[in-house]
């Protein structure tokens, strides 16, 4: 190992417990980018890494706004200019957090219990943001960077990245460079690093039914009205048939088969129904018919609930018959399906199955491009050289079911491919109450992104 | 006219103003008999009550408590034993207030625009209660009562009338009467009074379906998990076939079916398509094949949803795969059916239909019996010419789709028929936001009631 490789991990070292610090720091900010309410919550999070860029010793340090939320950008001091350039991608925006009365502590007070940091976005990826820059910092603080670095953060990648594309698509030089490196997924366990090489793309829909023109007496009016929660239902269960496949008109024609060979190597990883059951304390599992769970969970399209609302929720009966109700419904998306495409395949759904007893509106709010990148690339090969030095074991390849616009916009616009990695665990409640960071893996990530660095 | 009844038109005619002042106090009482935070409130309200009984010159004033909310009891200074005594029923609870936003004054802060006095409780029913009370007070205030009063106002209508059935049962020497009077039922519009003489039963559900053990995120485990939004979805769309029939296993076996006569007679109160239409603002009405709407909404049983909650419901998208899914869920009984039966009937079609993706619970929380009463009892007649006195018209008779398991209550433990009336109009917005109670047509009311109570 080279001296300066070893003087950086000693520095990873000895400052481990002052990154730890700065890491809550930066997870009190309360920067959930759904919420119009939390704007300037959203600035203070950009500020907070413009500053720590600074820090670094970076330059042409910039806060660009944008129709949403503001994205950082920053470089470092140019070195030989025959060394490659790394663009590091992340998110500073962290998802919702309800229902707020099952954290055991407060999302945005982090707090360590046992080998765990439990806050919303310690995860993601407010921690797998840092772990990048942690890993930079121990190399600065020892020598001069071995290689350029660009750093590109946005504040709207839970909802979509809407303003990513366009920044991307007009920012191309600014941004140019060799390889990106996105550390925002995931490992399958604790023990086996692993390298996303295939996301899900995201077209998520709110669809509103509209009945009666005011809340209506249940007694007065049932069987009179159509409901508008029970049409709501039938639209909702309409969606899948009893192969679990889903029933948009045209939905399957654009979906680009598993072939053998990559099935075969999602076999590979040995994750199967006991590794979903675990997670997941269903008694259980269920999906479309003729795919392994992991296959359906990463390489096949899926539509989902993520929220329901009609009528009265509260404690006790309220005998009303809803004016109206509202569903959240999402699909994640695989290579050649198109958010668009999906929409229009919902509104027609919609518009063959709505009954004349009601009307209603739906709305894509959000959307993403899946995104396939190459096994086979000089910067993929210092990565697995990397985690086989930190973990003693070979990485495994994935797809992951999640979405990262940013990974598709980056092969189109830069040409680059990503290394898409992560150091969050399956069980970290990702999106969920009581998020978590796992610190020891979190450690061994850094020193991951360390070897990665010097093996370019 | 005799003279005593025109002296106590008279008083009522002067007095109407401070009648809706003393109305607007009881009226900004939030009893709210859902909400466990507002048992001070429905405590407060039985005490206003019980000190308006007070003033009235009632005696053996009693607030029962029970094992919810208390039941006000007092009763008139006994006359002449052979004259009747009436049971005046009413309750003092009322439906909750969401939602808050769509209401254009404060549910508890009366307010009057145009004929109207909007708030929660105007037409249902403490505006209907004091109509009563007013009228007794106009013919006390004017001589001695010429028949005998008792008067039981229960708290808990609004959810079942839980503890009604043991209070009456218990009770049955303190509370025996020759008839009872409940003004808790509508007209069908303001020139065309209306006796109800069926009222249909309730049975309330609360379904939970519980998924994964925590919230996940729908990248990671969709197509993997079964969805509860989407399990309770399939679940509540089952629940109807495609001609608008519940399929709860045996639901339409105790049904009693509507006769030839009853029909007729249905028709002949002119309520028809128009009239729904207008009252609810839908485009289409819905409904069991073979019935008209209005034999739908008074005298064939029906099931509707009253609440669905999963997953993120606020502004933006949440990808969440959701670790439940909630409904509520009430079905209208007519005579014959027990509510206690379709609670076996929901158990057995959740039995047979759940999937074991997912586990589940369901408890019955409000229920009460339907109920007929005798259109040919010398109260009726009395009834009947009151309104024909005040109105100029006939009154019609009709069933009603809500529930007043009072009604049951009085014929199964003291042998009495109810003459069920009231002067709420269907477009009152009875259960939904702002409620109002039509002053004209409630000034109307006082006068049949005292006009009722001389006919006697």
């Amino acid at each position: 190992m080279s001296d300066q490789r070893s003087e950086a991990l000693d520095y990873l070292q000895q400052r481990e417990g002052a990154f730890i610090s700065e890491m809550q720091e930066f997870l009190k900010i309360p920067s959930i980018s759904s919420l119009s309410e939390n704007k300037d919550e959203m600035v203070r999070a950009a500020e907070w890494l413009a500053e720590k860029l600074n820090r670094l010793g970076m330059v042409n340090i910039e806060i660009f706004p944008t129709a949403g939320h503001p994205i950082v950008f920053g470089q470092s001091q140019p070195v030989d200019k025959h060394r490659p350039t790394v663009l590091i991608y992340g998110h500073y925006d962290v998802q919702p957090v309800d229902p707020l009365d099952l954290w055991e502590s407060g999302p945005f007070e982090p707090e360590i219990r046992g080998e765990y940091l439990y806050a919303r976005g310690a995860t993601d990826m407010k921690g797998q943001a840092m772990a990048a820059l942690n890993a930079i910092e121990a190399i600065a603080e020892t020598e001069e960077l071995p290689i350029n670095f660009k750093f590109i953060f946005e504040g709207e990648e839970e909802i979509g990245s809407t303003n990513l594309e366009e920044f991307i698509s007009t920012h191309q030089s600014l941004l140019a460079c060799d390889i990106c490196l996105n550390p925002d997924t995931g490992m399958i366990k604790a023990d086996l690093p692993t390298i996303t090489y295939g996301l899900r793309g995201l077209a998520y829909f709110e669809i509103h039914i509209y009945g009666p023109d005011h809340d209506l007496h249940s007694g007065t009016f049932g069987g009179v009205v159509h409901n508008p929660g029970q049409v709501l239902c039938e639209l909702v269960a309409g969606m899948h048939d009893a192969d679990g496949r889903i029933t948009l008109p045209g939905f399957y024609e654009q979906v680009r088969p598993l072939d053998q060979d990559e099935r075969e190597e999602l076999a590979r990883l040995m994750i199967g129904e006991d590794f979903y059951l675990q997670e997941s304390g269903v008694p259980k599992l269920w999906g479309e018919g003729g795919y392994t769970p992991l296959e359906r969970a990463t390489g096949r399209p899926t539509l989902e609930v993520n929220g329901l609302l009609t009528g009265f929720t509260g404690e006790g009966p309220k005998t009303v018959l809803p004016a109206k109700a509202m569903a959240k419904i999402s699909c994640r998306l695989v290579a050649d399906q198109k958010a668009e495409d999906v929409f229009i395949q919902i509104q027609q759904y919609l518009e063959e199955n709505v009954p004349d007893t009601v009307t209603y509106d739906v709305k894509m709010i959000s959307s993403g491009p899946s995104a396939i990148t190459d096994r086979h690339t000089q910067s993929m090969e210092a990565m697995i050289k990397a985690m086989e030095t930190v973990w003693n074991v070979r990485p495994v390849f994935r797809r992951e079911g999640g979405t990262v616009p940013a990974v598709a916009y980056m092969q189109a616009y830069l040409g680059v491919d990503t290394v898409n990695i992560g150091f969050s665990l399956p069980g970290d409640n990702l999106h969920a109450p009581n998020e978590k960071l796992h610190l020891p893996t979190w450690y061994k990530g850094i020193e991951t992104i360390i070897h990665y660095i010097y093996n370019l």
